[in-house]
């Protein structure tokens, strides 16, 4: 059958600009991680490629701070780790409080209440963190069989403590879950200490990887309740007793693994643990100082909590004197491949944010964040 | 605070083998899309790669040959792409029926039921089709809402005429739904002239790209039904309402694209379309019949159906001198470097599956995977 459809030609090869990723992420990718995402293919149940995931899980266990075995790397990007939590630990009809100071609260709710969850938000402004005794009451209260909040909300740079939100949890027999996007290999992280039952991150932010995968960690409790669940997993893809399978238990074919995105998560997660988690919160430390110490010295503010501003993402609030912020972001980009990211949800047009995120957490960095902004604001 | 974890030292860096892949996917990926995939990453929001992403939709338009506006790579393998279709067109309570004749019909079923379709399946032998009258029979005894059908099932080698389904189904307003995981960019798709309404792909077979999307079409009958639903779309990450924005719509950011995947997408799409369709048709099908005589010759048996043999994906019967299977294709792949896959499901132990796809499907492949069969079996 000829086809009615018109043949496209195919597109020019890719050419594509340089950018400085310094907005909420994508951030930028070390050459070394780039290098192990163009390594030939291998199948996804070649031993070979097993070796790779075991080593995946193992790095990321130390990453996230936890011993638990349910530790892996998700098929899809963060809001699909967010979703795998909340598809396999949310029954219907569960009471959960999900903490709600910014886009990514939001949608955790969301996607909470689509997984049949009657849904409780605790609110806070957008750029403060929620006071751990006042969430301690809350969960004491309402007693949820879940509670979720963001570690470091990445719509407004928020630096969310978590180590005394567990034991309130525990309790009463409810779980803990944490959203730690942007803070995964930038901050530290205390999945066991803390008492975090369910987390999940991103490969885009501190890891500097790529998008297209989500570390994602569950706790003995958590996997206990989804072995005990009365109703089954809404989703196939992210049905963690399919996927768990796959990672670490009889080894059963699931679903084709992303096999070059695994092979960048490996080099990306090496680069961390090389240099050292505490080395690595430090760097990330130094640059946002050195960054915030310029950007105070421009006039410019914080909208931030300052006792709970995250070092890799800088929340600051568009100088008075710009009538077009979109304008200016798109001159950063277009002048100097300069990437900042916009206000999202409720702060867009508000509020800029900038990101010194893994492997562009350094001083040349912010150098030349601040001296494109001069060249654009000056 | 310290961490109670141990930590894990980083693991060595990558080194992985060289591995012919003729199983059923990944196959062998050409080297212009490995250096597509390793090109610096940029922001999912830049205009630059929004620029990418149409050219990868005007291509995919080509290659499953329909117009439809709704033309996508959905973040996730293949299986996340069923579940897309599935979750965003079976409503609680539609009728649906799926054809089973392999693992990935049954696969189908299940996604159905999840989204909470009533599922009848159609039944038939493992490596036979199904007959388009008996078919447009049972369409027409049902009228189900849904029906979804397998073009060409990877763990059988069978291929499904679709060109009388879509007819039957809109006769009386239902969608009809096609797996062309296998079989996109490897044989004939004409979703338009077929009046398929939802289809979706994997990267990972014949288009040789490295697995991680799942190229998805949807028809403006399907869009019109998910406009219309009367209950909310159970998953966030892959409603397409809001996944659709981000890609054609308004743009709004949904969630972070796996960017660099897209490069290898967009580079993969680029060489078959520079091959041209009929040519790379021609070529599976040249390849497939070079494989078929060399192995016909050394007394293997085909299991499936010879009237509608997969090109791509040769179901054979493991020859009945063989103990054990699975330590002749360990051999296979450890002294020969060659994957082929084996059976699946009830085919398990039963038959193999000896796949050229894409950037393998070529005269050197099947004198290398015969030379090896020969090597280990002869």
């Amino acid at each position: 059958m000829e086809s009615a459809v018109p043949a496209t030609a195919a597109a020019a090869p890719l050419e594509l600009p340089t950018r400085l990723l310094h907005g909420p992420g994508p951030s930028p990718v070390a050459p070394s991680v780039l290098e192990a995402l163009a390594k030939p293919c291998i199948g996804h149940m070649d031993p070979e490629f097993m070796r790779v995931m075991n080593e995946v899980r193992s790095m990321l266990q130390t990453v996230f701070g936890t011993e638990n075995e349910m530790t892996l790397a998700c098929s899809g990007t963060g809001s699909a780790g967010a979703e795998m939590l909340m598809d396999n630990l949310v029954e219907p009809g569960d009471v959960c409080l999900v903490g709600v100071n910014g886009v990514f609260g939001g949608r955790l709710a969301e996607k909470a209440r689509r997984a049949g969850g009657e849904v409780h938000t605790m609110d806070a402004d957008w750029g403060q963190a929620f006071d751990q005794d006042a969430v301690v009451a809350k969960i004491e209260e309402l007693e949820p069989a879940i509670a979720c909040f963001v570690h470091a909300e990445t719509s407004t740079g928020v630096h969310q403590p978590f180590d005394r939100l567990g034991e309130a949890m525990h309790k009463h027999g409810g779980l803990l879950l944490m959203d730690c996007v942007t803070s995964f290999a930038g901050l530290p992280l205390e999945v066991d200490a803390w008492g975090v039952d369910g987390a999940y991150s991103g490969t885009q932010k501190c890891l500097s990887c790529p998008p297209g995968l989500s570390p994602v960690t569950l706790s003995e409790r958590a996997m206990h309740k989804l072995a005990g669940r009365k109703t089954p997993v809404h989703s196939w893809y992210l049905d963690l007793t399919l996927v768990g399978n796959y990672w670490s238990g009889s080894r059963a074919y699931h679903h084709t693994a992303p096999v070059n995105m695994n092979y960048a998560l490996h080099e990306a997660l090496r680069l961390v643990l090389e240099e050292g988690l505490e080395e690595r919160f430090a760097r990330h430390q130094a640059t946002h100082e050195k960054l915030k110490a310029g950007l105070l010295e421009r006039g410019f503010e914080y909208a931030s909590d300052p006792d709970h501003s995250l070092p890799m993402l800088n929340l600051v609030k568009i100088p008075a004197g710009v009538a077009d912020e979109a304008a200016v972001r798109k001159r950063l980009l277009t002048e100097h491949g300069l990437e900042i990211g916009g206000g999202l949800g409720a702060l867009a047009g508000v509020c800029w944010r900038i990101g010194l995120m893994g492997h562009g957490a350094r001083d040349e960095s912010v150098d030349t964040i601040l001296k494109a902004l001069d060249a654009e604001l000056g």
